[in-house]
Order: structure tokens, then sequence, then C-alpha cells
């Protein structure tokens, strides 16, 4: 029997029942990704199992560093073959990492390949796959494949959305949104950069800002072109939240300083932050908008390798500040307005989840079923052992029947099988639960249960046209 | 077989003997919990399904909330069967929630229900039940029904004790004592509630309180009111605990300052706590009474339904504040001074539960067996998965067998099953390392220390008149 | 079948393929124990029982004061068989703390005996045990039993080497090798004390101290001796990482002030601290040494009980302090100058384990494999649970297939079991998985790692002379 076999993960007889008869054929809505809209809106066609594989993923060539593997072979100048030759021999050595189950599962799934991977098989591995992606695997072939609904990528306000206009018009049966996220009006502490930035904002909004007043209209210009093209998302990355009240004035004073070159310090940059996110946070109560908050991660920690490398390669970890008062702080301001979003919370450090699950319970309103959400397992958290520790949260403070589930969160559009192991392990976790009488055995009830955190639940939550 | 069946949550057949011939006829000492002494002393009789198990349940109302039911159907002005209604459509979405163990559990033991409560059941189970609750179902009918030898109330000084007198003099078997929680004595930092409360104490003391001194002496009056009955615990809840210490002097300046009206600063809060903390913990010591210490609590995270709703209505979560260096500072003083109390420390982050389990371990002082105790899995860590969690942390740092075990802390006579759900998570975990051949097969010395958990440790530890 | 059989801790037929075809006949590599370099010098030969087990074990006083046994038993001044026979009467009650598998399997492992140790079988087994003790079983007769290929020992850089010469000279198989601890060299906040060490290390040093310029020359002597007779690690146990840039200039400002006698300020003992630890890493790594930090603890919780019997007896614990930005910033600035030599960082608090895990992962650099090693379970982590979850976490975050293994961290020769407890847990570990189609049925590939694991990883990486 193969590695990947139909019963991976699955290991008692209620899991493969579970899954077999209710989660396999649910179909995907990837409501969190980082795929460029670009890709799918021009159908690309990959050259090569690098190019749709390793070209920029930061996991893979962590992997491939902590192996002793040249940075030539992750980022640098080396081939694409040589590339894909350092992360077979890699590959090996990653038992026990999820690399070591994704591998496997993407080539499975993606090109029918239940070899292993490593030296030996490389070269017959990369023929392989090459073979395919010349013929019915690009881009649209892909999302069409593994049955996609909807892709909701990561925009920033600045950009323009013209591959999501040419999307829409072009007929293909998955749907593209954007996601708005603002992460850059926040970076007062670096005035040329956010200079830069506004000033592109300027153009995308097709609207001078010359004030705090204008600036904040050119951003909510393009929050109204994000909802107006199908957009019901925003995002935001932050080590943790802004949650402390700033009056309009301060934040303004801060603007107009920041305009005229100077760095904001880092009180003044939390103050401004707050501000914005309080904005944020109505212009997504007004339009219906599910804003995503990231918490806790601890980004570049590698100076040199972001001088040499830049940002997003593979040098960032998880952080450990005390967070909950912050964020209570920023729910209890909106809500106290009535200005309280729909929320996806992900949190990055395990030592948190209990914190943050019953956190978010603290902002149910009894008016949408699982209106705060705390969201799946994110980033190094996306694997076995990490996912069942949020459901195990979120079930025991909260009602995991109203989650909506995995999402890709991915550059690369060999990801898809992500949902599919999200949905083993959570049919393992039941399926053990029943077998073990800490469950019903009702399979209807339970069964039903799956189906929605596959996939009804986040259908109905987003409110997206699909 | 029914969902509750008589091996419900024992997976092997060591677990089974375990709990069947060891745990399940033990007594239950109910330490610490918030039953109102008036329902006991009065034997009260509950009109229906709701009082006994709605009214007052902040644990129903979160997962409700969460379900999207209207407040209306939580805390408002729908009927009881209206709101019994709700929570019947809740419950199957409770799925992997401790609530969905307790609700059909708490039906089985009371009503000998098993059928699953939905919404198609509720009719016919709120009938069934009420029907009971006519006949033999009073408070003493439960007490007597769950074997209860003790049940320790929480009380703050200023109430007064009469409802424990008229039970002393009752001739109920089981025993009511008040434990001594002075929270508000702690309240500088709001001076009119702080004033209001003074003024109550010094009634029930019946001595005048006009200064530092003589307030001390109201709370030592009181102290040694609640020993004078049988009482041998008390009991805070704080956030973190207070440890800096206090000169006297400075404690008397910020009552003096408080008396006048002026509210204590966040230093003076922690000054005046401190000091305060210090001097229970004398009296504590003096008078022979363990200590309980609540810690971990972020409360009343939205202040709207503070405003809407009041405190005490599900709207509290779990802290993440560092806490360690504080609690060694007041363990520490106490220890110097020979006036450490017995203490049973809980804790609301798992995140800091081998933290707690180690720092309890400090104070171990070889003259009472487990005199420093790791509490039991408290709040929303009081589920199977957060009870392991406590047990494996207290095993793994301290010693298992001095654990002086399980407690209901509920507000409801319907919580005692929490006892015996305790005692199948013990009695399963135990089993399943005997059929792994990590603890040995000697059901005489593992079934003996099952025992000592269940009743005796607590039996011996709190020297409660039993 | 006694409770230590040749399957303890193999929960699977898997896990027994692997531990008894792979792991249970490597060699060992104690890379950081804490044996008196003097005891293996001149062989030394334990008078009994409580010698070689009790004299210097904190974990035994600990579970024994939660037992209620008196300090006059634990540190005090009763007989070495008293003192036994207090330990044995513990010991049932240590049932599923690590100290009951520890104590069975050493027990096992050094006098063949499988009898559960309590009061009534304590004197048959001093009896046996001690008679064992005056035959082979001195410090040579047990290194050369467990097969333990070198032993490196934690030492003072004020100590001298005499005892690592004498063993070099000796022709034991075994190697000793000396860890330059100099954790002493930091502590400007107790002058004196700082300077009765300053003058010890030059005296050893043979050189004069008299300025910042010569203490730090005296320091890089000192490193140059233990490299010279084949040290190859150094260590620090620190609470948290000390990581603010300091100038030169400032370090020696405070070096003059303490030198005359004023203590420091806590932030002059952290700058001065952060100065030495860079000065510290870059003699490392142009050593070629691997530097260990030990992170996390709260040590001597309890002051009268470090007035009374001193530290290091048994009243530490866990701290819950955030720690990553200070450990980020030491560690990026050791690799922004090219110094980071290869580490091993251990870490104490659990609920850090990932935060941990991915920090180190910012520092891989692709030249050395697994030159950041997120350190086995240490001191309260030391146990199957904390040794699974330090696994985990490790396997998820990073390559368990380049770990160092384990060590002893130990003060009693009666400790190499640890390593065949570690090599269990490892072993059951994967077996599961391969059983549950986790991990690849490849006994080969698994095989091989787990050897690795065992002693090769830490073979190759340290560069210890073998």
């Amino acid at each position: 029997m193969p590695f990947i076999n139909p019963d991976f993960l699955l290991e008692t007889v209620a899991a493969r029942r579970l899954y077999h008869d209710y989660a396999e054929f649910e179909p995907i809505l990837d409501y969190h990704c980082h795929l460029p809209p670009q890709d799918l809106a021009e159908n690309r066609r990959f050259a090569n199992l690098f190019e749709i594989w390793l070209e920029g993923d930061h996991y893979k060539w962590r992997a491939m560093r902590a192996n002793g593997i040249a940075e030539r072979f992750c980022t640098g100048d080396a081939t694409p073959r040589e590339k894909f030759q350092a992360f077979a021999r890699t590959v090996p050595q990653t038992l026990r990492n999820p690399l070591y189950h994704w591998t496997h599962l993407e080539l499975a799934r993606y090109f029918g390949i239940t070899e292993l991977l490593d030296e030996s098989t490389a070269e017959n591995i990369w023929n392989r796959a090459n073979e395919q992606l010349a013929g019915d695997l690009t881009a649209w072939g892909i999302v069409r494949k593994f049955d996609v609904r909807a892709v909701c990528t990561t925009d920033d306000p600045a950009d323009g959305l013209e591959h999501h206009e040419a999307i829409a018009k072009s007929g293909l049966k998955t749907k593209m949104y954007p996601t708005f996220r603002p992460d850059k009006a926040l970076i007062v502490h670096q005035p040329e950069a956010w200079k830069a930035w506004t000033g592109k904002l300027a153009m995308t909004a097709g609207q001078e800002i010359s004030s705090f007043a204008t600036f904040l209209a050119a951003i909510a210009k393009r929050h109204a072109a994000f909802a107006a093209i199908g957009g019901r998302l925003s995002d935001h990355g932050l080590n943790h939240c802004f949650g402390a009240p700033c009056a309009e004035s301060v934040a303004r004073a801060i603007f107009d300083r920041t305009w005229a070159g100077q760095a904001a310090t880092a009180e003044e940059h939390r103050q401004f932050a707050s501000y914005l996110m309080f904005y944020f946070g109505q212009l997504d109560a007004q339009a219906g908008f599910t804003k995503q908050i990231h918490l806790g991660a601890l980004r570049a920690a590698n100076s040199r390798a972001l001088a040499e490398i830049g940002p997003d390669t593979g040098f960032d970890s998880i952080g450990d500040w005390p967070q909950m008062e912050m964020l209570r702080d920023y729910l209890d301001a909106l809500d106290r307005e009535g200005s309280l979003p729909r929320m996806v919370i992900y949190n990055l450090n395990p030592a948190d989840n209990y914190a943050l699950a019953t956190m978010v319970g603290n902002f149910q309103d009894g008016k949408i079923a699982g209106k705060m959400q705390f969201g799946s397992g994110w980033w190094f958290l996306d694997q076995k052992e990490a996912m069942e520790w949020q459901m195990n949260a979120l079930s025991n403070c909260g009602l995991l029947s109203r989650f909506v589930g995995m999402l890709t969160d991915s550059r690369s559009f060999m990801s898809y099988p992500r949902h599919e192991y999200f949905r083993r392990t959570l049919c393992n976790l039941l399926g053990r639960e029943i077998e073990n009488g800490l469950v019903p055995e009702d399979y209807e009830m339970v069964g039903s249960m799956v189906k929605r955190i596959c996939f009804h639940n986040a259908e109905q939550f987003f409110g997206l046209n699909l």
C-alpha cells in the first residue's frame, strides 16, 4: 500500500466513514490565500515543478537551510533542476515535519505520483510532473480539478483590481475575490515607505491625498471598490493587536508629521495604528465584510538575511507577547459602538490558543452564529498536531459546529491538498471519539457537521457570491 | 447502548475496573462551590428544569450566543419554556464542547433520561424532569442522592452566616460551611463601592470601623466567626497575585484617602491589595484555614454586556499575564515569616500549568503532605482535555497521590455529576497507563490512590468536621 | 512480567523493533552533565546506595517534601539509611511522576533489581545494591557498563582542569571534557562575590586582572585552556537571554564601578551581561565551540530555604517571562557579524516550545546541518510527556533527523538510564506513527534516523575527539 493511500491519517473505521462519506467530495472555498491574482487571471502555465512548487516556498527553504543546504539552492542562482535536487535530498530528512506529508500528498494529488521523493527518485518525478504541467495542469486546470468555488486573494488597497475584473469576465466557474489588507497604511515609523505607499494609494483611488481626511477618504474609496467587485473580507498582519483609544486629532497630528517626513515614535505608531484599526473595523462593519486578524508573528528575525534576501523568505517565527488585554480593548471598543464586524482571528503561538478561543467568546452577540471565529491553524500551526490543538481549543471553549474551517494561506497553486489534509485530520479526531464513546455514533449528526465545516459554514458566513 | 452508559469515558478494561471498583461509590466533599446558602438552608424546591439548570448558567449562555441565539432567550424576558427550547436547539451544536457531556450526564443522573436533548426531544424531557423536580429532587434530596458529605459555599465576610447556622441545627447529614472570600476589601480603586462594603462589614461584625486598625479588626472578627461555625477555607479571585511588600503605614494612608472618598491609583491598589493579602494569609495560617487562590481570569471583557446584563454573565475569558514572580513574592513572604497556610492555587491559562505546578513545589515544607496544591481544572479548564492537562502537570511536577481532587465551583444544584466526570477521567488516564505498562498493574496500590483523590485526601487535608 | 521489562514504554510492535534493532545498543555521548570531574578522575567508589543515589538529588527531595517528609530526611542530619527509608516510603506516592520510572529503571539497570521500591522492600534493596557498589560499580565501572564514550562536565573558568588532565592520562576509554560555563562573570550586582570570583579567575589564568581589558583577556585565556584539553562546548544558565547591544565603554565603566565595590543596578547588570554574552559568543565561534543556553528557570524561589539549605536544593521552578525578542536580539547580533557559533538552546517552560523551535530556525545558515538546536527536554521537562512535546515541536517546526538528542544533565552517576528512557520514548513515538501510517514503514530509513539521534548526530556535531 502506498504511503499516501485512501485511508491516510484515518486511524479508525469511524474516521474513514466520516471522511469518505461526508468530507471527501465537498467543494473548496479558499477564503484566504496569497496567490498572485495575475496567475489566475492569465491562466498561468508552469514551466516545471520548480516553478509551481519551490519558487516561493519559504517552508521548504527553512527545512533546506536546517539540513545544511546552501542558500544558492534555496533562493540563489542555482538552476531550477539543481534546486529541485537539493529539495529532494532534504525530503527524507523532514520525517515528522509537515513538509513530509504535504510533499507526498501534493505529488499524489496533482500528478498521481506515489513514490517517495528523495535524491534517487528525483529525476523520474521531475520528468513525470513536468509532462503533466505541460498538459492540463494550468492555473485554471488546477482550480477545476480541486473544485475550488472561490479564491480570495490578499490585496493591498493601493493595488488595482484589474485581474479580478478579468476573471469576473472570463467565464471561469471559480470566482476570485480580493481581500482588503491595508497593512502599509500603518507604517508611519517608516515615513519614506509610507509616503510612497500613500502616493500609490492616491493614484489607484483616483483622488488627491493631502490631509488626514483625504487619506481616510481614499482608503474608504478603495474599500468600496473591493466591495463592488465582490470582496467580502479584510485582513491584517499584526504582531499584536492595536487597541488603545486614539482621538482623531492625535492621529491627524501624527499623519501631518509623517507627511512632513518625520518618523513616528513607537508610541505614535501604536496610536496611529489603533486609530486606523478602529476605522477599518467601521468600514468592514458597514460593508458586511469579515475582518481577519493574524496575530503573533515575530517577523524578519534575521537582519542579515533580510538585507541579503528580503522579507518573507523564511526568517520569521512565533512571538510571545501577552496580548489579550490589547485585543480585548480593540474588540470591546468596536462592539461598544455597534461596529464590530464578523471576525476570524488567527493565532500563531499555540500557548495562546485557549486565551484566544475564550476571548472571541466574549463578543459572540447572539445575532450571527459563530460571528467571532477562532481561525484555523496558521503558518507553523498548519499541521496535524497544531490543527488538532486549534480544533480542541475551539471545541472546548466554543462551538466547533460553527467553524468556517480551512484555508490554504498559500502563495502556491500546489497547496489545495491542505484542505484534504485538514479534513482527514478533522474526521480522524471525530472518528476516534465516536469509537471511544465521546461523540454519539450518529453519522447523520456528525457527518452533517463535518460537511458544514468543510464548506457550507464558510459559504454562508462570508456572504460571497458563489 | 445509550450515549451515557456505565462505561462512559472509560476506554480500557483497567479504567473500568478502577472506576467501578474504587471510584464510583466514594462520597463527595464539595469543598468549593457557589451555591446560595439559603437554597440549602431552606431546602429549595425547583419549579422546573429551567430554574435548576439554566437560571444562572453562563456556560450555557455563551454557547447559545455563539450559536446565534438572541439574548432574550439567555438572560432576557423570554419564558422559562422558551429559554429551554432555545437551549435544546443549541445542544446538538455543542458537540465536543463539555456542555454536550455535562448536559446528558446530568439528565441521566438526576432524571434517568438517556435521550439526547435537541429541539425534538425537548418537550418530553421538560415534562419528565419537571415531574421529578416536583417530587424528591429538592436541594436536600439532591445532596442526599449524591452522598455529598459537605458543601463549602463562597461567602463575603460582610454577609451573615444565618443560613449556615440554620443548616447546622437542621439535622441534615450534609454539612454546609462558609468560605471566607474578602475580594471586596481590595477595591479601593472604586471608593464608593468599597465604602458601602465597609459599612456592611461593620454592621455584620457588630463593630465600628473608623480607621485602618478597626477595619483590620473587623475583618479578623469575621474570619473568627467563619472559623467558629466550622469554616476552614478562604478564597480569592485575582487576575494575578499581589505580592509586593507594603508597609503598614503605606496601606494605612491608602485606607485613609479611600475613606475620604479618593480613588486609589493602580499602584496604590496593588500596594493595598498586597498588604491585605499578607494579612489574610496570616489569618488563615493562625486559624488552620486552607487558602484558595483563583488566578488568571480576564473578567468582564465586554463593557457593553457588563452595562446591559451585569457581571458573571458569560463575558469573561482567560488572561495571559506573566505572573510567576508576583506569586513567588507572595508565597515567599508568607513562608519567610512562618505564616504560609495550606493552599490550593487554581490556574485558568493552561499555558501556565507547568510553571504553576512547579511553583507550588517550591513551598512544600515537609510537614504537611501536599500542603501546596495545584488545584483542579477550573472554569474553562473544567473538561476532559484540560483536566487531563492539570493531572499530567501535577503528576509530572509533583505528587498526584496527594491531590485533593475535584470540586464543583458551580452555582447550580445540577452540577454534582462533575465529580463523576472527573473520576471517570482520572480512572481513564490511569487505566490506559496500566494497560500500556506505564503504571504497575497493582489495583490495590492504584485503586487506593484513586479513592484518596476522590474523597479521602480532601477529607484529611481541609480538616472539616464531617 | 516485571514492571521494568524489555518492552517498557514500547507500546507497538514497530516501536519494539525500532528500539531493539536500532537504538538499544548505541553508545552514549553525554555531552552535558554536572558530574564532579574529581569523581571520575579518582574512580570514585560509593559507600552505599545513599551516596550514589540520594546525596545530591533535588528531584527526590522535592518529592519527599511534597509527601510530608521532614527536611531532616532530605538534606538534614538523619543517617543515610534513614534517608533511604524515607525515600522508599515516598516512592509509591510518586506514581505518574518521572521519579517512579527513573527509580525502577535505575535499580534494574545498575543492580538487576526489579522489585518495586517501598517501605517493605527497602531493606533488601539497600543490601543488594550496596553489595554491588562494593564490587565493580565504581565510577569507571559505570561508564564502561553504559558504553559512555564521553562525559562533558560543567566547569567554571576559574576552576582548574587537573581532573580532566588526569583522565586524559589515565587510559580510561571514556573521555571527559570540560564545558566552559562563565555564569559568575555576570554577577556584577553582587560585587563581593564577583570580586572574589575575579580573584580566583586571575589565579587560575595565571595573569593579573586589573582592568576590563585584562579581565576579558583572562577569560579568553581560560577559554583557550578548555579548548586545548579538548573542550568543545560552553554553557550558560539564564532566566532569559541578554541581547541588548552594549558599547565597550559602557561595559568598561560598569566593570570599573563594580571593581570599586559598587553593586550594579538591574539595568547595568543587563548591559554588562549583554556585553559579555556577545564576547562569549565570539570566543565560541572562533574556537568552534557549541554554545549551550539554558533558558527559563526561576531559581531559588524560597528565600527561607535558600538561607537555611543553600542553592540547588529543590526550590527552583519555571519562569514565565516573554523572552523571544531578547533571544532574537542576541542571535541576530552575533549572526550579523559572522560570529554565531553552533548552539543548543534548552527551554524550561513548555508553553515556549513552539516559539523557541521556530526561533532557532531563523538562524539556520545552510552551512552546518542542524546548526541551531532546540535542546532536549530539560529539568522538569526531562520526562515522557515533555520529551514528547519537545520532539513534536522540533519535528513540526524543524528537523528531528538533525537532533543531537539526549544528555543526562545530572549530578549523579546513577542517571545513565535517562538515555534509555529517551530512546524508548523516541522509538515509541515513531513506532506508533509507523503503525498509524503517519511515517512510512521503512525501517532502514526510520531506524537510521533513530541511530543518528541516539549517538551519531552528536558525535559529528560537537566535534569532540572520541
